[in-house]
Parts: C-alpha cells; sequence; structure tokens
C-alpha cells in the first residue's frame, strides 16, 4: 500500500476556497481517493483544534497578542497533524484539507508580524516538518476579496482585519510560492469556478496517475 | 518609582500552595505593597488565559498531545506576561503569581518529556524571557502530595496522572533548584502552615527593604 497525500488549499478571504474544496473532492472520490473525512480545516479538525478555532475566532480576544496567536495555530496544528494527518497518510489515505502551515507564515508572519525564523522551529517540532504533496493558493487582490465578502454574514477576529493586514498576507503567500514553486499551483480566483476547478485537477492528475493503481 | 517584583510560587498538587499564596498576600499588603488583584494564577490570569486553562484542565482532551499542552501553555502565558505582568512591574506594582515558567520545565518538561532546550526556547520569545524575583517552591513528596488530594472532589485532567509523572515533576522543579539556587527558596511543604509562612516572609525581606521606601 503506497503512502497517501496532503493536498492543501490556500488563499485569502472570498476567493472561493469552499466551492473548490467541494469540487476537488467530488472529483478525488470519483477517481477512487479515499480521504479523511470531514475534510479537515485549519484552525480545527479535531476536537482540541476546534475548541482552539473558536478562541482564534472570537470577538472577545480581539486585543490577543501576535505570540499567543501563532502558538495557539501550532497547538491546534500539532493535534491535527499526529491524530489525523499522519495517521491517515501511512494508511494510504488522502487528506484534502483547508488551510495549512502556509497560512501561519501568511497570517501571523506576514499579517502579524511573527518572525519566518519563529514559524519555521514551530513547523519543524509542532508540525513534524510535514510538508504538503501539492498546494493551492487561490490568488485575489485584497480589494475584490473584500467586495465578495460584503454580501456574508458578520466577519470573524480575523477576518476584520484592515486592508494593510491583506495585503501582507498576500505577499507572504507569494513569497511562499517564490521559495517553493514546486509545490504550489497558483489558482487566479477570478476565473469562473468551473475553470478553476479545471486547472487544480490538472495539476492533481500526476498524483493520481502515480498511485499505481 | 521603582520596579515591582515578580513572586512565584511553585509546588506539587496538595503541597499547600493555596494556603501559603492567602499568606503571603496578607503580608505583602500589611507592608504596603501594592499587588496585581487578584493574584494571578498559570494558567490563566487574563480571559484567553482562563479560556485555555479550561482546555488544559478537561479530561475530553484526555489525549492531548505534549506538543500541543506545551503550546497552549505558552499561549496563556504569552498573553499573561504581556498584558498583565509587565505592565504592572513597570508601573510599580509586585506580582504574586500561582506558577509560572517553572511549571512548564517540570510538568512539560518533566512530566512529559518536552526537551528543555524548547521550553528555553519558547520562554525567550513567548514569555519575554522575564525570570521572577523569587521563586517559592512547596516541595512535598508524591505519597503525601496524594494522600492530601485524596479529601478533595474530582481531580482534573493533570491532577489525574500516576505517580510516576508526579515523580518526574518533582525531580524537574529540584534540578531547577540546582540550576538557579539564587533565585529559590525550598519549603517542605510538611511542616506546619504556619511555619511555611514564616520561612517564606523571612525570605522576601531583602526585597521589602530594597524597596526604598
Amino acid at each position: 500500500m503506497s503512502r497517501g497525500r496532503l493536498i492543501t488549499l490556500e488563499g485569502g478571504e472570498g476567493a472561493g476556497k469552499s466551492t473548490l474544496l467541494a469540487g476537488l473532492h467530488a472529483h478525488l472520490e470519483a477517481h477512487g481517493v479515499a480521504l479523511v473525512l470531514p475534510l479537515p480545516r485549519e484552525p480545527g479538525g479535531t476536537d482540541l483544534g476546534e475548541a482552539v478555532r473558536a478562541m482564534l475566532l472570537d470577538h472577545a480576544f480581539r486585543g490577543m497578542s501576535p505570540e499567543a496567536e501563532l502558538l495557539l495555530m501550532f497547538a491546534a496544528r500539532a493535534e491535527l497533524v499526529r491524530k489525523v494527518i499522519v495517521p491517515a497518510l501511512a494508511a494510504g489515505r488522502w487528506v484534502l484539507c483547508d488551510r495549512f502551515t502556509d497560512a501561519s507564515y501568511a497570517y501571523q508572519g506576514g499579517g502579524r508580524g511573527q518572525p519566518a525564523a519563529r514559524i519555521r522551529e514551530l513547523e519543524r517540532w509542532a508540525a513534524l516538518d510535514l510538508q504538503p504533496d501539492l498546494t493551492f493558493l487561490l490568488d485575489l487582490s485584497v480589494e475584490e476579496g473584500r467586495a465578495r465578502r460584503s454580501g456574508r454574514g458578520d466577519a470573524d477576529r480575523i477576518e476584520s482585519e484592515e486592508d494593510a493586514f491583506f495585503e501582507r498576507v498576500r505577499a507572504a503567500y507569494r513569497a511562499r510560492v517564490a521559495e517553493e514553486p514546486q509545490r504550489f499551483r497558483v489558482l487566479d480566483a477570478r476565473a469562473p469556478a468551473a475553470a478553476v476547478l479545471d486547472a487544480a485537477c490538472a495539476a492533481l492528475r500526476p498524483l493520481l496517475e502515480d498511485r499505481g493503481a
């Protein structure tokens, strides 16, 4: 039995992550891939992680220090990696995850100014240095992301940040792509949802063909 | 105005921390010390920290990874240091804290096996490398601690650990004392409460006389 694959989806608010996740979920199942369900999300994906998520998104903790935010994110991730992702990959199952460590480089690093070296060190021991096999980045300008979100309900603690914060997040995501271009597939979130999904499925083809099935 | 002082109290379960804290609180107030009230406790002491504390002590999270536990402890500590302790010390107030970073070396280090170097690194950036001016360690054998606790209500997630865990905790506390004997005052928890308090107050005298008041 071959090892499973870790596929992660990253992107700013309003970029269409939920729609793409649903499409990828259907595509992978149609190809006979055994996926971990429900699809894990970050922060979250475990009982502890979901409890941490509720704290991270709660407006009551608006003044949370960037250091506490970073530590909470990695506490949730430490659980997710050990309790869900690593056992699943070892059992040959695939994991399609709504955000992963790249999001900490983008949000807690770019957004909140936590040093990349600090995040890297946490990635090593708290997240077992686990690297995705493929990462999709849904890229969208901050203005368009804000316009798309405006029709939704109340924004959470992080969604309520100002534009400059999301500009830094976007720049940090792009810097990640520049560092590891072979791992990332950047998708233009302005394209029609079907075109975005087609591009993502094309990028998955080599992994699907590589299963030896 | 002189900088305030950080006094911490450490020790295993059932060692008499609460009684000693109450006595030290009264003693310091009788000497005109402006204390942060309520006395901070770890994990806790801020809104976020108390929410994290509830998670850490909850039996629902019995299988929490040692890494997640360590990260949650420092998330709470990062908040406490920045929101409570550092501002108070700068304003000339004293902080009498029920446990601090030594407890992570003892519980997450000795008890759970997290490397001391990892804790040291978190102490540097998450806890701003803040060191107590004086630390009391209420020392008690694991057997006696267990006997004293037996009359209380239900034990929380950490109190429910086995004896070997608490032996490692005690050994790690003693190792901390050996590394920084000038900062610690070890108190024999088997002594009568009044004698323990007298010994602690004697150790506080130089700090009280040093106020220049």
